[in-house]
């Protein structure tokens, strides 16, 4: 298992992490695996997206904060970041990627992103890799 | 692959499953993995989520259910069901968690659960694991 | 890594490729093995749900739209297609589905859908297998 570290810069962000993701596999001597990446905390995800414009970072985090409030009167969690649990299991903490001849096999626009809603804070990613058939 | 069972007692329930999977791991005698935890049912879904705090719980099935209205004017699924398929598409029915010297890798906070949404009812979780390279 | 083409048909759509993927697993001779679905696009996505009655992918959809909405002021990104990008990333473009005995080990009602979220198009999945332990 190998961990980077993410030091998000507000309190809800979408961070390329893409560049650390193949830097991993890199180090790591990887020729054709599938790429585990896993975030370990509760107020965090994982996601992939366009990372060429980045309005469209902008517009994702638009709307799920406006559809996940920050201040609800119904909820019971003390800390203040409900809203930021609930957007972790929403987007998911854990996700797959093809490693294909020493690099990450993604889609043309796609990127991989650290997904913060609860910054800023400094962050861990877990990346481990399976052997394929 | 091995299978877990659970018992749902609600409408809309988060069950912690973690202490269930490590036993998965335990008595298959996994030491280095990828876990792949996966629920079979199309009404109900898993996420990685704060298991310390109950009113995390709490308040994650508090705005799901708020955000996915139960009833809809516009649903034509006969079964009275519509909202438990649409938060088991929107959470999701398979993730995947790091074994490690025959432990479950979490982050401090995490715990896995069984998110039911359309319970009570008796449910399955499999369970298998991937090599790592 | 095995590929497999879409055709979509409407602006969002669930397509129904269960079969598609059965038939890379038997093509490839997969006895048992973790089987994941990626799909390399940032506005489509992949998900697990019934198949027996379509007015269940109706009602998805259906709620999917209204909670995440097509047009908004706040959009930013130019395309137009601000929404789409959101339910990529809130749906998932990754999931694992164990293969045991040269078949696909699904729950009794779940299928496996490529979600279009701005079509019509020509899509793709990518479609690998993980060796279980």
């Amino acid at each position: 298992m190998y961990q980077i570290s993410v030091q998000t810069r507000a309190r809800t962000e979408l961070v390329d992490i893409t560049s650390q993701i193949a830097g991993v596999v890199s180090e790591a001597g990887i020729g054709d695996a599938l790429c585990n990446v896993f975030v370990p905390h509760t107020t965090a995800g994982v996601t992939i997206n366009e990372n060429a414009d980045p309005s469209v970072v902008h517009d994702i985090l638009k709307v799920v904060d406006s559809v996940i409030p920050f201040h609800d009167p119904g909820y019971r969690h003390s800390e203040g970041n409900s809203a930021a649990h609930i957007k972790s299991s929403i987007l998911g903490c854990s996700l797959n990627v093809i490693v294909e001849g020493g690099s990450l096999k993604l889609g043309t626009w796609q990127g991989i992103f650290f997904a913060e809603f609860d910054g800023p804070r400094s962050r861990k990613v877990w990346v481990s890799f399976s052997a394929l058939v």
